[in-house]
């Protein structure tokens, strides 16, 4: 795997986990205002993007683990970075929704 | 752009997210305790330095994408990790002043 | 060290905060139920894991800053994502303490 290929994979990452980032704080700024309608539909949205990211990661640290010596450049990392804070707004924005639901 | 310009960048985004750190977290603490005082000053204060943050990642960004090869060192991905845990601190923190001054 | 080292390093670092993160966010499960039974022993367990997490952090950090050339890997870099997102994580989870405790 080519240091080109690696950079096609963290666009790729970037990409997929910029998606899921932009409508997990739209949802947020929604649940912030009181509107939970589009709670599930904006959830949904969001793993099929983290998941598509998260196959991409996984397929890469799976090279490496085997012995494959990757040169890792910065969009790269930048995709890691987006992937790994998207992955934890994951997890708290479910804690969002249900403080706000209990303070309406 | 030598691995020792990079790393001068790295140390430069870990000094500017490190502080808007520092601020958002001081000033989560103070909400925490009731005191929304300093809400507008300290989250001005992160931006300030968020966007300093921002300037430096982005001209590296920008560097590569064209095609130039950067040889990426721990620091500096220590400053990326840094800032994007730090800008995912930003958005969450306006919930926890709502939700701490709905509990008021 | 050699890259070989440096990637022991990141494994080393992927396991102490992938388990702190886990207590976290079994700890997190907990509150939102209602449950602060394990506040105390699940944050403490974090906190040791994520000790030994930082400790391995720092050491590599003080490697490159008086000049060593480190050849930085993949999942090292997983490493540190995993590192810095969980210490967010663990800043925040006071807070979330805190807002599902006065919600009781």
């Amino acid at each position: 795997m080519t240091k080109e290929d690696l950079q096609m994979v963290g666009f790729e990452i970037v990409a997929y986990a910029g998606d899921a980032r932009s409508s997990l704080l739209t949802l947020l700024r929604e649940v912030r205002a009181g509107n939970f309608e589009n709670v599930e539909a904006g959830l949904a949205s969001a793993d099929e993007n983290l998941k598509l990211a998260h196959n991409a990661q996984t397929k890469i640290l799976a090279e490496e683990a085997k012995g494959e010596d990757l040169d890792v450049g910065f969009i790269f990392i930048h995709g890691q970075d987006h992937l790994m804070t998207t992955l934890l707004l994951r997890e708290l924005i479910q804690d969002f929704i249900e403080l706000y639901r209990k303070d309406r």
